[in-house]
């Protein structure tokens, strides 16, 4: 199981997993062919199969080229911040350029065709998703355990967050009333300025606080 | 456009779009055959054809199956909530109930297979889809108004909603460690304890009541 690249024609395996990527988001991975793909890569058939193995290798390696993306520009950007909360916030507002910005047709054959591969590399995909969702649950614990939040179940505030952000690019038109920077600001405040005790709320608050609000209305029960 | 209910057999009808949706949600539209469809209903495909006219009308009717479930199990259970908190909760609420249950085919393909429809159809959907985000933009809007939450974008708010209770689909199993009840109480308080003033916060409260706390962090943009 690799990444699909090979050194020796990295940048145009990489132009050939963006333009199959643009095919099959707009077409969905049943109604793509390989002859489509090489046609719009200005490729012949057999061309395109020297470069990939086959379909279902194809859409693997536009998986974790978005997985890549995500963990290069997101989570490795946020892993090293000390505070959970300052942690979550700017992992989803750093998540929110990403859907909103160039890499949205590889996050959204990542959703849309999860089901299409199979065995080993669904197994692959899959455990790096899930280490997105235990990273988000984590962090959440830790700030429940910490006073920076009021008590929440991680596992639904972990999905709650990932739904919010990753239904972005269902609705969000970049040329549309709202910029990315108002829905990334907007969403961000939305899950967290009440979660944090009210001190915490105003903008720019991130350096660990105890909080001294007692847990409301919800209990833990993971 | 109709709803390919047809009163004279309404009830075979209504077993043909089960089994149909059942097959189209595991396999997709592209990968679902009529032939497919007709065998799992034990009709010959002469006999299918009798009661639809083509594939992507019997998507369609799945479709209009599925959002006349949302809208009465959902929509019409909560219109009537003069106060806007409570009608947004009620909804998170029973939104969640239809898709923690028997109705989550339907809505899987009332999300996944959107695209596939075309011209008139697809308008029609869409239609439906979109007087259920201004329905929450609006109560957003209104709850603003009245003082009962602080300042938020409705559109983004309506689309937070959307996203975290649409999401559930994705991760949520019915013999799992969390039941729907747990992540019903948990998401509502998840986006609405923090919204309303801190007296309002607690569970039950639905009253109106105005806050008396200032708007925070995010300013109306809309």
């Amino acid at each position: 199981m690799n990444s699909g690249r090979r050194p020796d024609d990295g940048e145009r395996y990489r132009t050939i997993l963006e333009t199959a990527a643009r095919l099959i988001c707009e077409r969905g991975y049943e109604g793509t062919s390989m002859q489509e793909i090489a046609a719009a890569c200005r490729m012949t058939k057999a061309g395109l199969y020297h470069h990939v193995q086959n379909k279902e290798q194809l859409l693997f390696d536009i998986m974790s080229y978005g997985m890549d993306a995500f963990e290069q520009q997101v989570l490795d950007q946020v892993r090293h911040l000390e505070d959970p909360v300052a942690r979550l916030r700017e992992c989803m507002r750093l998540n929110i350029h990403l859907v909103t910005g160039g890499c949205s047709k590889e996050v959204i054959i990542i959703l849309h065709e999860h089901a299409t591969l199979t065995g080993e590399a669904r197994a692959f995909i899959d455990s790096r998703k899930k280490a997105y969702v235990r990273f988000l649950e984590d962090a959440f614990s830790e700030a429940v355990r910490m006073g920076r939040i009021r008590t929440v179940q991680p596992t639904v505030a972990a999905f709650s967050f990932l739904g919010m952000v990753l239904w972005i690019y269902k609705w969000f038109q970049p040329d549309g009333r709202l910029t990315a920077e108002q829905v990334s600001n907007e969403m961000v405040e939305l899950l967290f300025a009440g979660l944090v005790s009210p001190a915490a709320a105003v903008p720019g608050a991130g350096a660990p606080q105890l909080s001294i609000v007692p847990p409301v209305a919800v209990g833990e029960k993971s």
